[in-house]
């Protein structure tokens, strides 16, 4: 696929996925970190005009002087902004404005994407795409997030996105010490923060060929795992206590039976199936009853060509910090990554409903510990 | 008109008023305090279904089951319910199946009025009745507050809701002392917290024939009303400070001009206009920088004929208390009124979004002293 | 005695009720309420000498530059000064310096007090005896609630303050319907709220001749009385569910026995001593419960003299605001009273820990309704 | 030494710091984080008593029986305590108790120390005080901050701790790219969370030999450095926005000149000396600034014998995180390290009120990013 085409199926993956929504869906934001479904249509818009258009199409006029403002998510460099948690405040523009504002956006884009184009543009347009999808993966994260605190359980689609049929028999697949190579070096698009390759050492170690389930971890809970502080650390067993978590967010107990609030509304709990939306402290916690670990993120890259992943987004030990030698863009887009680099674990993998061809084995996702709005997950190490 | 004919007029105009809406409208709730066009739709038609289908009309089957944890707003009697400030947290039932449950509603209340009813019914109705007006009342102010916090400044209609023509000369019309008679005595319908006539001895009194205007107001504005203590109780001065309190909360200044937000977008601001949406602690210092006083509700009262009103709900300095003698009704309809007498101010009069023939001169508003989302003002006293 | 007498009385006073304190316990402040006894001790002082001596005593030397913004309460007009919340937090000056600075301002006052002296002058000499005597009351009622939050549960004294024996039998005095005056009417001091006598129309009325007990207080926890919602204003029914309220502040049950925090330290609780430390919800709850109510302000100083009071500040239901014809007093001392009148409730009587001679039947006292850390107690009427 | 006389001079020492207290200074708390002296000193004694004396000093009486309840800091194994921020909530025990505590400890302790002990028991005794000089720093650093808050200024003593003479010439020191050992391998004490001894890969990089002066950062100041988003993390330019930070926390400019308050008072700010009291966003945001960056705690560590350091605890851009084969130790003691290992940076070094001998180049601290209430600093890397 050329560029152009890779951009129209972004595009159109966009709107595929809104359609099981009803129009008073498009304005919900039940929580600061969950976006209506109409700003994320409208933010990823913004994004290509305000990084490409205004400064690469000099004819480009703005589809409206305000929307800057309100779809603007967090670059300081590109001006002022409505605060995250304001973003379901404004019933207007309306869902038709918005996909007026995507049509207008799209055909300028088309138009430059038939040019000649600088390498830089080029990059850029790749960012994007690359941008888009990551609030495609949102939609489906944070769209699930309203629905759950409806009391009526509304479902999104048949299609069960949080299951997943069998994973392969336990085995742990061990890796000796030495000195390893993490971190993108290939020709296709990466994220700054994969850079640069870089030498790693690592002592040896285990790690699991498929993630925890939901019949293990059940397993954790009955032995009063979320009663016991010697598996917590200090702000996990507060977050614990100060939210009276007994088990992972989505989960809910009915007449003796386990459920699960999934994009397909309320489905009995398959044991079977990987554990998904826990935070790092519930990952962490798990671990430490289990008298293992959760593995580092270069364990995890190293060993990730000998086990399958990709369902669930999933917890590492480390810090989201800087690579030796990272060196953020100029300009705005130098604030895609960096400035996040505080306070926030590195999740690898990818979950699913990211975005096919999205993800990559160096890709490094990151959140707070205490969300688990993702579809997260745990891979044991030792 | 007959009851039946009052129903359906009634219950006809919630509909009218939505007209302008779009449906991304109708799920919106900005603050606590500002329910979503949505929830009073459907809570409105919720309180028949309670009060009278669920007891009165044996073969009536819900609309939903879960409606009245969705739809109940305060009545602990009534069950467990979504809190106040969750009322937008909800995209679904959507806008349509809201219009299916008046529908359902209405059909069966219908039914009921062409029976003969007992007369405990009848004063349900009736109660229901208002209650839907207040409601009616509160759809204008609370999708004005929703809008206002729109950064594109919407309109509901181009009809300048917020606005209001001449006003007369300023006068002082002077009242003996003397013992008068205070409440609700009539045979038609009041709200319990009118009730029971009594007496009530005034010191003489002067009261303004008309409503503190924005040019009055701007004035004490710039003599630095905002910045100066003296004028403010103690709880209004912190209010001030916490808020930056500047001006009415829908005034803004641009390029050294006032406008105000209005229903009809935001407008010039009219210095011949009456005063609107300041809470109790401004109304209370700008009677004090105007070395006057608030009247009580008792001086309001005997004085309302003597004076227009009707255009704003009008603070006064009395505090929201039983009156001697009050009986709150059995059953669950007693949690109308009484439990929110502590903390508030009564407000007298009516105003511009009033829906015809609702208020009386006997009638009791009553708010907290923050809050000014209402069409609320001023009138003087001395 | 005349004034220098009352003086060096009053100042004594509030010397003497120190003596069982440690050091430590003079820089406690455990809630924003609370003051410190060494803040009440240096407070006090303060107001001789910014009221009095800086203005009426031209060769008055300040003790210390920055007393006057560790010290002034609330006077805006006063300067700038530390907030509410923080006077615990300065462990210097050290308690000898505040009393090096009682000494300062009473040799100064002891002077003027000497000399012939304006009308104007006695009148803040008075006042500030009297402002003395509200903190000597406030000393106790402080350090009692700072003392209630320690584990090891210390005694102040023996004297046990918070009891009271014998009370006379459960009767209700009648009275009929009628005019009656209120407000203070005499040469002698009273608070500028007390003012001016005015005429009250009261319908007929019963109030009981005592206070009601912990006994008949604990049939109203038996029967649930904090589980059920019927009894309570809506913001009393949320400040039980917030607190997870189920008795009075200072009650604790042990091994089956109630207990009651004292000035002693902790005791048993007494059935036929009269309940005490229940704030404003509470008292209406429990009248609720009885189906009677609380009496109005003015109910209560009309049939004030036909009961015994004086042992609890009595909760009535009317609110705290100005008297017909209320005028502030000029100056920074006009800040005393008038700008606290709004959402506060006005209590009657006095209580044990009231410094001799300070109330009279026109006194009114306030707080907002949730607090009950006074020695508050509850009187019904119907 | 042997370790009777090291238990000694380490008892005494904790004694000999609170020297120049008033009783009114040892029961302030004015940050959940800051401790008052009475707390520490009690802390100390209890961990010797819960740790040792009552698992093997057979015939041990506590002192106390509350005191484990009020003098916990955070270990769950150890039961119920009061919360962090309820340290300065009880003035009893009087400071006077505090000291028979002490002593109650010490003599037993004594006792215990002559007799042959097991190993088990030597490795908690060297423990409890190596904990006991970990709060003597916290005593300096938690006074100072209580101190700070006191409008008057308060001295601690006349020897200015937080100032420090000439540094050396700004040098760069080079390190070459390789494999490298870190981690604690002696024989001598170490606490668990520098073990164990593992090989770390490192790219070539640059390290100061020194500390950044308050010249320097003064410069960032001046140069606008707190109102330029782009040299701050998104959390650090909330944390400069929702407290108006314009520069560390104990400096203040007053007419012209900026002054830093230290434990001997507010002194004139020199040029030369460390900056100190910054917490890492600052850090992080001077640096970048500089175009440099902070070292990683494994940098620091390598390059350490070929700078001097000891002045200020430094802040590394290293997360606080288990080294690889990390093993708590069994039992309670566990909690010491491991539970905090989340959200929290690493600082290297020591500072000028650490106890003599207590800190090693492999020894890692640990803090909250937003907090500078120790005696931090920075030093730069490229």
């Amino acid at each position: 696929m050329n560029l152009l085409q890779q951009f129209n199926t972004v595009r159109a993956q966009s709107i595929e996925m809104c359609k099981p929504l009803l129009t008073e869906d498009y304005v919900l934001q039940v929580a600061f970190f969950a976006s209506p479904p109409k700003w994320n249509l409208a933010h990823t818009s913004w994004f290509f005009e305000e990084f490409i258009l205004q400064s690469h199409y000099p004819s480009y006029k703005h589809f409206h002087p305000q929307y800057a403002y309100l779809f603007n998510s967090y670059y300081e460099g590109a001006g002022k902004r409505t605060s995250r948690d304001e973003r379901g405040t404004f019933s207007r523009p309306a869902v038709s404005e918005i996909y007026e504002y995507r049509k207008h956006v799209d055909h300028h884009m088309q138009e430059l994407l038939q040019k000649e184009m600088q390498e830089e543009i080029v990059e850029l347009v790749i960012l994007g795409l690359n941008h888009e999808q990551q609030h495609q993966e949102l939609f489906y994260t944070d769209h699930k997030y309203n629905f759950s605190r409806n009391p009526l359980n509304p479902a999104y689609s048949d299609i069960p996105f949080a299951e997943k049929g069998e994973m392969p028999k336990q085995e742990y697949i061990k890796f000796g010490t030495g000195l390893f190579e993490v971190g993108f070096g290939g020709d296709s698009f990466s994220f700054d923060n994969e850079s640069p390759v870089h030498k790693i050492y690592l002592e040896s170690f285990e790690i699991s060929n498929r993630l925890v389930n939901n019949g293990e971890y059940l397993e954790f809970i009955e032995d009063k795992g979320y009663h016991r502080y010697e598996f917590w650390h200090e702000e996990g067993w507060k977050w614990v206590n100060d939210n009276g978590a007994e088990h992972p967010q989505y989960w809910q107990m009915k007449d003796g039976t386990w459920y699960q609030f999934t994009l397909a509304g309320l489905r009995e709990l398959k044991d079977n199936h990987p554990v998904t939306h826990v935070n790092y402290y519930e990952a962490f916690a798990f671990a430490q009853w289990k008298k293992m670990r959760l593995p580092t993120e270069f364990e995890w890259e190293v060993a990730s060509e000998k086990f399958q992943w990709g369902d669930r987004w999933e917890w590492t030990e480390s810090a989201y910090l800087p690579y030796p030698g990272f060196k953020k863009p100029e300009g705005t887009v130098g604030e895609y990554n960096e400035k996040f680099m505080v306070n926030q674990k590195v999740l690898r993998g990818a979950s699913v409903v990211t975005s096919a061809g999205h993800a990559r084995k160096t890709y490094r996702n990151f959140f707070h510990p205490h969300l688990g709005w993702q579809f997260t997950g745990i891979r044991l190490a030792k």
